[in-house]
């Protein structure tokens, strides 16, 4: 689509846009603010900007009166873009133009980081972990009468150059028939060696030439939902994907709760049973979306928490939340997907990315891996927030990791209007510098319901920016605002009048919503400057940050900083890896160089248990703070704090 | 018990034996015929003989008149040693004492050869397959809080040395509840690789210190019978053993039969049922009789048959039987015994004895490792004789096999009164020179009811020595003698009358039952010479034989070379290991050393189908004579032949 140029005034600010941008999601890109309460539904009418220049589409409503609607008046929140147009702000007059500067940064989000398999397959990044090889033996006579397997292993030797073969009793008790059924010509998957010197095994054989159907699954244990996706082992490409949530649920929401139901008689089995019918549906779906043959599926690469990998694996997983916090296991040796009732075939072989610690899990160690983190020379910081937070710094060299409970807030728990990321929910956020108006965003542009993660960075963020908050997240109870108000002795700042929302309640910012969300990002970026400090290093050192998980996407980076979430870094120098152990699964599939180093990268990963770290408590407490006690470590804002600060001088002068 | 000196007269011949021998077989030892036809029942009352001197037990019987008791004879089959005795031997006056050196050479059996278990530790031979190893970890605290099975692997490292290990999910999900409930102190059982540079197997723990505790089960897998033995790892000693009929009996007494019925629907699925059923009713009496724990047993050594040990494990063994013989596999994965409805426990493992050909199996492979022949520097001959004969020739250097098919004369088939080696079985002979009348010995010393194979040999060859058969097995129609007759137009001899018998009627040697045996001998002795014809070698460079299976215990060594079927060779030379199959499970339960070797020495025998060896034929048929169409190839043969020709020339002068 073709980009239109926009023009704002008073502000003189022009931004580019694709074509059928709305309006109003241009503004906030273009650090214009405009009232906006109703999420886009038009229903508040406080959005309502004039077409000064060009034309718009749509924009109309019954909260314009046909007097507007002819001058030119639209909302800017049903208004889309389609060519190069001048768009006039309505201000309070007498407002100095200068305050219009005060707006905050634009949104920007992560770069989304994708495994580039060009370069790695130049550099020979991928040795295929499984391959399919078609042969065709001599059939046996009277002078070449060598048994089946032996004429089998013989000819693998010349042909192959495969010297160390293991095979199994059902490949055995197949051969023969196949063999005569096939006129000794066959199809034959082999497993690499992990171990330089290590045995090929002989996984599965076919009759004929069938090397073209070569495939694997990668499967994501998440605690709340699983995905799997069928890759084909020729191509790298992902032939289907899907996705459920883990039938655990019913027994339990967290981790938890889980390892608690475990526990009780015959717990640890049903947990089991229940995750492998997600897993079997799950299965079923990715196979019918690609058209796979389920008997063509060599391995199946399974990644998860170490709760998840134990439940899943029937390992008693019991003193993963008793101190000193150790798991039975966190390596796994392969073994037949089948004999733990996933229905796929009977030679599949199921692979489990290895743990570092009860709370660092092979969804972490997936993530390090397939994004490549574990190769690269600069200082990398690996994030993945979820309720529990999980950290990795370092790079090729060296690697440490730890996990922290970030607490719920960043999934909206704790938070008194706190929502999921659904629709209905706040996610970006302006506040006009003057009036302290809000422009609030909802996931699919409906009225309002509540907040969700994001969107609480956002508002924190802006709002410590404007002097709204504090730095110890208090509201400014001197400023001329309805919106600031103390309810229930409780303090807050009303986001959406009732009438503009679709609870039929006014939903508001709390203090103690910013506590939470204080506490929360204090404990992940304390986790962080614990991590660095235990080796050496420190946090302004960090090169390039790697977020993984869901919300992760969602994170405008730089108010992330501003509230002290993530140090201070070029948001250039931050990637997204979306699920970053289902993207673990896919490459380790695809590769055994990642099942070679996985072994190597998670003994290399130093993990702290924070409880024990003496120094983490007081970098916690200091964190406690927007961003942090030590404004020093945020350059950047510090900066424009003191240029607002000189400007607002500079006005009321 | 005392030796006793017997004196027998007019032989002129004196013999030492334990006192309680019966007098007519220390007669067959001293090469003293006479004439006894009923087994030693006392019934035809030929064995009459006069005690000169001293005093005998028994020996009373109705065929002795008062006056003749009172004169001093005994019946010599019903009479005891218990001192030193003169005894004289009724001869038909008249007769040149001369011919009473005509007399054969006494029974000789093989030596007994028994593992030299002494030996073989002093010289490091015994490197224990499975060990178990106690330990006492430190239980984790806050400091030290690797995962259990970490903890585990680097204790292993620290304080066994173990370097390369290998977990199975089993062991993993059980170790967590051991270590808590013992005090994190347990006991492991390790399986020790078999190629250097291999990986030590965790294949069981316990919890506390039951390293004492520590067994393996040897099973032979016969066609017919199946053996076990309980085998205590930390002495060696076999704490149990029983046999029972394979249960596949009932589909087919031998090989051709049960590969038939395995092609039928569901017949490969029953034999594998009803082999399995066997195996655990032995498996019960050997843990009954030991006392032993099952879960104390590690490892299942099984050796059979290639098609026993096929059909054991569901390996369709349909082309053993098929030109050009080709078998499914020789060598065999371990596995789970469990796996195939072993009832043992979940992780005792399977170790398969390998295989040469289609017909040489696991059980000969075996005899060659347990018999230690494979390690010798002497040319050596082994020989497992039944309806199939394996043969192996060779040193710790090369070794060739073969295998022939000998048909059921040893083992009674095809002989008119032929008979397995039961009660009853006429089992030794010897024959008048003059008169002809035999001296037969009976299984269980009762009246005859037919003949077993050792019977056949030794009659055929005495009878050959004495002139009674010629070199083509014929009968020499000129003796004077009732007992060589012609009926139904078959020349036979006459070996008990029928009142002297159990079955009333007369039980005969015939012309066809000899040469059933020397088509059997034949077939043996010239695979023999073909396997060493084919390696370059010659039958009389044979420094050492071995003779295994049930039959080999009870061949008369000297008249086995008598007829050819074995070499003439010193009978000290040769040695007899029992049952092969069984001893070589037993030796590789306790050694690694074994499991290593056997794979190389599997591949170093180098296996001759008879059938494609064109000179077989040739040697077969100049094999067809008694001892061979070259009696030089039985030099001491020929001079005791030569000497009686001698003999019988100056008496008739």
């Amino acid at each position: 689509m073709a980009d239109c140029s926009i023009k704002f005034l008073p502000h003189e600010r022009t931004i580019s846009v694709p074509a059928g941008e709305s309006l109003l999601r241009a503004a906030l890109e273009a650090g214009v603010h405009i009232n906006a309460s109703c999420g886009g539904e038009g229903v508040c009418g406080k959005c309502r900007v004039l077409v000064e220049e060009g034309e718009v589409s749509e924009g109309l409503s019954e909260r314009l009166s046909r007097e507007d609607i002819e001058k030119g008046y639209r909302l800017a929140c049903l208004t889309k873009i389609s060519e190069d147009v001048t768009i006039r702000i309505p201000v309070e007059s007498g407002v100095d133009k200068s305050v219009m500067h005060l707006q905050v940064t634009p949104r920007r989000t992560a770069i989304i980081q994708h495994p580039d398999f060009e370069s790695l397959k130049e550099e020979g990044f991928f040795i295929s972990p499984v391959e399919k090889i078609y042969l065709e033996l001599p059939p046996p006579d009277a002078q070449n009468n060598m048994p089946d397997v032996t004429r089998l292993v013989e000819y693998l030797k010349l042909e192959a150059n495969e010297h160390k073969l293991e095979l199994t009793l059902p490949v055995i008790r197949k051969l023969s028939k196949i063999l005569r059924d096939s006129d000794f010509k066959l199809t034959l998957t082999l497993v690499r060696p992990v171990r330089d010197g290590g045995k090929t095994l002989i996984l599965d054989i076919q009759g004929g030439d069938v090397t073209g159907e070569n495939y694997a699954v990668a499967l994501d244990i998440g605690t709340t939902t699983i995905y799997g996706q069928l890759i084909d082992l020729s191509t790298g490409e992902c032939l289907g994907e899907a996705g459920d949530f883990n039938g655990q649920i019913s027994y339990g929401e967290d981790v938890i709760t889980r390892l608690i139901y475990a526990e009780k008689p015959g717990g640890l089995d049903k947990l089991q049973e229940v995750v492998v019918d997600t897993i079997n549906g799950v299965l079923e779906r990715i196979l019918k979306q690609s058209k796979v043959n389920r008997e063509n599926i060599a391995t199946i690469t399974l990644s998860g928490n170490t709760t998840m990998t134990q439940l899943l694996l029937s390992i008693d997983p019991s003193n993963i939340r008793r101190a000193p916090y150790v798991p039975t296991a966190t390596l796994y040796p392969p073994f037949r997907a089948s004999l733990i009732g996933i229905e796929i075939n009977d030679h599949a072989l199921a692979l489990v990315y290895p743990q570092v610690s009860s709370f660092v899990g092979g969804d972490i160690v997936a993530g390090v891996m397939g994004s490549g983190m574990y190769m690269n020379e600069e200082l990398t910081l690996f994030l993945d927030i979820g309720t529990n937070a999980e950290l990795v710094v370092g790079n090729k060299d060296w690697l440490a990791c730890t996990a922290c409970s970030a607490g719920p807030a960043f999934e909206g728990g704790g938070i008194e209007f706190g929502m999921r990321a659904a629709k209905g929910a706040i996610e970006d956020f302006s506040i006009d510098p003057v009036s302290f108006e809000p422009m609030i965003f909802t996931i699919g542009d409906v009225r309002p319901k509540g907040i969700c993660g994001s969107g609480l960075i956002t508002m924190t963020a802006v709002m410590f920016e404007m002097g709204v908050i504090n730095n110890n997240g208090k509201f400014n109870r001197e400023l001329d605002t309805p919106r600031i108000r103390k309810r229930d002795d409780v303090w807050e700042y009303v986001l959406a009048w009732k009438d503009d929302t679709q609870i039929d309640r006014d939903i508001a910012l709390t203090e103690p919503d910013i506590d939470n969300l204080i506490r929360a990002k204090g404990a992940i970026y304390s986790g962080c400057m614990t991590l660095l400090e235990e080796v050496g290093l420190s946090l302004d050192m960090v090169e390039h940050i790697i977020l993984a998980g869901g919300f992760g996407s969602y994170i405008d980076l730089e108010k992330a900083m501003t509230i002290g979430l993530l140090p201070e870094i070029d948001p250039d120098r931050v990637t997204f890896i979306g699920n970053g152990s289902l993207m673990g699964a896919r490459m380790s599939s695809l590769t055994n160089r990642i099942r070679k180093d996985v072994v190597e990268v998670t003994k290399r990963m130093t993990n702290f248990e924070l409880s024990e770290t003496p120094s983490y408590m007081d970098n916690y407490v200091a964190a406690m703070f927007l961003p942090h006690t030590e404004i020093e470590k945020f350059p950047k804002l510090k900066e424009r704090m003191e240029a607002r600060k000189k400007q607002l001088e500079s006005i009321s002068a």
